[in-house]
């Protein structure tokens, strides 16, 4: 550290000069991230001091937290869901998991996750010591949910179905992975951090949350679809119970036991996630979607009339295409299966879609 | 959800209305967190969209994060050790344990952590799946390494020495626990959460951190005496290599590997972190750290004239008493020996603890 402080006008030169060097979302077509909303910027403000970790000290921020769950839980068709605000989709995902192997301890515990499943799978799997067993996908990349069971053994914990992959923006076949958790009493967990803030905001969505019997638990994270700031991720579970295992004892706060992964919990980003669901309500994030939805059929038929191919028509606003070089100036970003991957997300407008085609067209003219 | 959005001004009315439900840090005598610096919530404002889970979007933003890890490096006395920005003790306190145990893959590991430790320690074995073995501690709190000593084994991975206690502020003997974990090659964490922003800036501060041969990481939280925004804890390690055993692949985004617990991550409370150190410099934080260490003092002091003796003579700013009940209007929080426990955090003036003292005479008296 330096000895002497450092004047506040020229550390924020040096703060902005670095901020400088950050690329613009205006030209970011590769992240599920996008710049927060102004209300969640400005209530994320309001609640800058807050700890959810510490809830006897902030129990209006605690109210607010407790609206996210019901509210996302109301979304996904069970207003008793419990829940609570994680750091997003790799916290959810852990504590998921964390869940299914107390609910059935068993000595070599595995879980069955599609081959499309984030790499936040393998880090839960490492952190807890779980046998990751990889469901092949059919030729739209959705898990094959006959594979899927002929995985599930008498040590499975967990099944995990995805709303929304990553890579190609589809939905695996989450009503027939309810019937496999049924049949095999097996946690279901669905991983809907991106899918969970779009699917239920289309037209006649086809079922993949708690009105599924088998749903045991669902991810899903404001600071994607949600518009919020970082980090604003959220857990739920069919059964709020399910929580208590997770709890340790909490001397000295003003409650007495936590579930969580963290201890201290930022309730910014929380009251900031609230208020984009209040302030757009449904038909807000409807019209959102929706327009992120066209953009990403016109994006498609703009590069399919370029000669390149989408690799599969998506359920959620990712496009994925047989196309090697995007122009200079653009961050696209490259699947797995060696894809063009961009994600229409609410910061890539109309205009900007037409800019990148326009470029594209140009660039392989 | 509401069918329809609320506007932004009833919206913000119901939103004060929560945040006037917390209470004000004024009174707030028990909690290790305290208001950001205004220049953290500058440098938060300004970076609020910025995630560090997808670096090569945001190489100024990681810029300040290889910043924030270099200037606690130099403050732990090892520029060159290697970390990043947690969102808190618990995930370093994790890492760290996740750390251990790949550097020494034994069948039944164990870790040696004092009864001191923080809840997050019991969190960190019940997921990686580690045996806790609790070493005693002296009349002061201090962790006994002669017992410590006792407890390690072939299967121990780990031994936690922690600087700056929850709950009664005290710094173990790491010299000695040094000692044993080079005698026994055991990985030797320093969980310095609270005390890492304080012990530097002592005078004649009795060596604790890299400076001493035997710790190999060291978990320090600028969103605690560094005055940031929440989330900001930083996991520093001697061997930046170390990091590494965590990687798991990561397609799709600008990196190819990940060795943090969390995908996505804030860069707004990063930033803030390190606005402070480099507003206030070492000469800053010293002032700082001196008024709290007076700040306590005091109020020890005073709490013996009204006849509260201290539990023990606190090495940082955290203060216990044998005494019943605070006066109202007053949150003071309460250890696992039953003393009442205050932590002298930055708001807590020096006006703050005479009104203190004030009510507590009139109360008792």
């Amino acid at each position: 550290m330096r000895e002497s402080g450092c004047p506040e006008e020229d550390l924020f030169s040096f703060l902005l000069s670095k901020r400088q060097e950050d690329l613009g979302y205006r030209n970011i077509l590769s992240s599920m991230c996008t710049p927060p909303h102004p209300v969640a910027a400005r209530a994320h403000a309001l609640f800058l001091e807050t700890n959810l970790g510490d809830p006897g000290l902030f129990p209006g921020t605690v109210a607010l937290e407790e609206l996210l769950v019901r509210r996302l839980g109301t979304l996904m068709h069970h207003p008793g869901a419990g829940g609570y605000a994680t750091s997003g989709g790799t916290e959810s995902n852990i504590q998921a998991f964390r869940i299914a192997k107390k609910v059935k301890p068993v000595k070599f515990p595995n879980v069955v996750v599609p081959a499309s499943g984030h790499f936040s799978f393998q880090k839960a799997c490492d952190i807890l010591g779980l046998e990751m067993r990889v469901a092949p996908l059919d030729a739209e990349y959705r898990m094959d949910a006959e594979a899927a069971a002929g995985l599930v053994d008498e040590n499975t914990v967990c099944i995990v179905g995805i709303v929304g992959t990553t890579e190609y923006g589809v939905i695996d076949p989450i009503a027939a992975l309810s019937e496999i958790a049924l049949d095999r009493d097996v946690f279901l967990h669905i991983d809907a951090a991106f899918g969970g803030m779009v699917v239920p905001f289309l037209e006649n969505p086809a079922p993949f949350d708690f009105s599924l019997p088998g749903v045991a638990s669902i991810s899903v994270d404001p600071h994607k679809m949600g518009m919020s700031t970082i980090p604003a991720g959220c857990l739920l579970a069919r059964d709020p119970n399910h929580f208590s295992c997770l709890n340790v004892e909490t001397p000295y706060l003003t409650v007495k036991q936590e579930c969580t992964l963290a201890g201290t919990r930022p309730g910014a980003s929380v009251a900031a996630a609230v208020a984009v669901l209040e302030y757009l309500g449904m038909d807000g994030m409807r019209a959102v979607v929706s327009g992120c939805m066209e953009n990403c059929r016109r994006l498609i038929e703009g590069m399919e009339t370029l000669g390149y191919p989408r690799a599969v028509t998506p359920d959620v606003n990712v496009a994925t295409f047989s196309c090697e070089n995007p122009p200079a100036g653009w961050r696209v970003s490259r699947t797995r299966g060696g894809h063009m991957r961009i994600v229409c997300m609410p910061h890539v407008t109309r205009d900007v879609i037409e800019a990148f085609l326009n470029d594209m067209s140009d660039t392989h003219a």
